[in-house]
């Protein structure tokens, strides 16, 4: 059987209009014979209404029933995907994640996918039935449903599309794919035609919204090839597949910026053991997010320099709670406002030498300072005043040659 | 075990706060060491929500979707009493029907509950769990969800009366109780404190919107108790029971009025087999709702006057429908608006003679003719001016005695 995943996200079918949309997407893969495996997110705005009310009923509203509460949503636009479908003319129906069933393992509200069974959807898919199956839950030992902590419906769709060895799995969503920067930042960003789970898992670090990490790494572990589009326009999107597929590497594939960044220096830290954690556990503790982390090796052996960089939002928060922790000794303390961490991604730098040197080099003809490097196999990022940020991307993206289309 | 079901309506949990009260009504039955089964509707207007986003789908949407799409009304409700009552340091959770599973047979929209399986919900009752039950739905034999087409949750909390041998079923609505009369009609209207599961029927029938006819009459099979009361405030509502349970009969329970209906009577209608078939058939087919039919016996044996009352919104229908049909033979149609249907209903009749003659007289006093009469074992209608309804009313409230508190 040829069979394609289609996972619509929330504003998808954020509306009765657009969930009709859908349905012709679905008819079009079902017309090319495909066999089509439907899955689907709540309708935009449903989910956060449910979560509204739960938090007025308790403040800590139980998960168990926070998983049945907020599983109504899927529910919801499943059965009116599957009616639009069949008021078309198709064989088609809601599945509802027990039906199947989809099992969880896990914790309420955190639950991971273990098991799907087969059959029931088999025996649907060869009868010709088009199967619109919840995605973002499932149901647990105890026979309660259970939502997916992380990843949510796109982590439901790559399950799918391994446990039913789909050709493709077709993540529907609001963008039309991957660019190589923000387009709202560089008009000149392109969309990626292909690009590899290991960058792709970069990019969504660094910010690009299309698919959150986790599911990505799930596809990368699957070798599931993913295809990232927009449910609005009818046009290609982005491939993400394993780099043996692709063909042309590009040195650099994607740059990415940050803004509102902060940077936090401990200058003259005691170098022991356990030091970084004193730091870092209590920020943790309080929900400050803590980005990049550099540290310099100490030139005596007694004493290190550690810099970190949050959201600025957080400065404050950040500045009470170190200075409050008499645990951590250090000389001098310094914050910085107005920072911009700059990303270069690209598996092609594995290859090639000399990707940092032209980084720096770029940045160094625009007169940019680097305050702070961190590199990885695939990434450069480096630290620069918030004021040049524009400038050092649009140098770099052009450096790159990703104004050109691949 | 002493088992009590709560059934809560669309009202009762129509908001976050209401939900809140219903979660101290059940505690309040919890204290007093019943074994408490919660059924709920769905919170008022989310049903409606739902099948306006469906009819916006299709005109015809599929009736198994439609069960899928509606079912999330009564399990949003059930979450959120479940973790009210957990939050309150309760042991409580939802149970969905196909959790129990409330079997059901019969068309989707339109199913019946016919099996409940017990176990799950007595072990969770002994261990001091509070079971929060979707209301108005089931699961077929094919695993899908379904919902009862006649009654709702009225008839889902009848039917775990009637599984779990509950000592009584206590449907909480927006209303105190049963009334002698509307009370938005007339004043002195008293709560009734106890009535017959056949005086109820007809007061049902003729409009008393406390509870479906098809629930009570399952409750009168059954030989459940009900007891229908107000969730908004803490007085006794109304039992109903079966008549040996009723002790001091009134003559009359109640008295029901209608409005805005018209009368039509066919003046020498060929009296043979297949007349009333042939004139009622195309109205059912057209869903004109026809009321009382009256047929007067016919002095030479081959015509008769047939005279019937619709709704007058359904006048110009029905005028349309008989010219039309080609098929019945009458010398002349008369259509009469502005009629009212004033009914006395009491089991006490059956054993007290002269209740007619004292309708018909206390009607008389008051200069009231009487254009139709229609009587059954403990009901009686009468055909009036609508004009004259209020005074009716009145009148006839006070003479069965209505006007002071049983």
């Amino acid at each position: 059987m040829k069979i394609v995943v289609l996972k619509f996200g929330g504003t998808s079918v954020g509306s009765i209009k657009k969930i009709k949309k859908v349905a012709e997407i679905i008819v079009g893969y079902k017309r090319k014979n495909y066999k089509v495996v439907v899955v689907s997110s709540a309708m935009s705005g449903v989910t956060n209404e449910l979560i509204k009310k739960s938090s007025e009923i308790s403040n800590n509203f139980p998960i168990t029933e926070y998983d049945v509460l907020v599983s109504t949503g899927e529910q919801i636009a499943c059965s009116l995907i599957a009616g639009r479908l069949i008021h078309k003319g198709y064989m088609s129906r809601s599945w509802l994640a027990w039906q199947i069933p989809i099992l969880t393992v896990g914790a309420h509200k955190n639950s991971r996918i273990n098991q799907i069974n087969k059959i029931k959807i088999i025996k649907y898919l060869r009868k010709g039935g088009i199967p619109i199956i919840t995605g973002f839950q499932g149901v647990n030992n105890d026979n309660r449903i259970t939502t997916i902590g992380r990843g949510g419906s796109d982590a439901s769709a790559i399950m799918l599309a391994k446990f039913f060895r789909a050709e493709r799995c077709i993540i529907y969503t609001d963008v039309e794919g991957v660019y190589t920067t923000d387009p709202n930042k560089l008009k000149k960003a392109k969309k990626i035609k292909v690009i590899s789970y290991e960058e792709m898992l970069e990019m969504a670090s660094l910010g690009a919204k299309v698919m959150q990490p986790v599911s990505i790494q799930d596809a990368r572990l699957n070798r599931i090839d993913i295809e990232v589009k927009s449910s609005f326009k009818n046009k290609s999107g982005t491939l993400i597949t394993k780099r043996s597929n692709i063909i042309n590497n590009k040195i650099v594939t994607g740059i990415s910026s940050t803004q509102n960044d902060s940077k936090v220096s401990l200058i003259g830290v005691k170098d022991k053991p356990g030091v970084a954690a004193a730091i870092f556990k209590p920020l943790s503790k309080n929900l400050v997010n803590v980005d990049m982390v550099v540290q310099n090796i100490s030139a005596n052996g007694k004493e290190t320099d550690l810099t970190f960089t949050i959201k600025t939002d957080d400065l404050n928060k950040t500045k009470k709670i170190i200075q409050e922790n008499k645990t951590i000794n250090y000389r001098k303390l310094v914050f910085e406002k107005g920072v911009s961490k700059i990303s270069v991604i690209g598996v092609g730098m594995i290859t090639t030498p000399g990707v940092t040197f032209r980084m720096f080099q770029t940045l160094a003809n625009k007169q940019i300072n680097i305050k702070v490097i961190s590199t990885s196999e695939i990434k450069i990022s480096v630290l620069i005043d918030k004021i040049n940020t524009q400038r050092a991307l649009i140098a770099l993206h052009k450096e790159f040659k990703l104004d050109h289309k691949k």
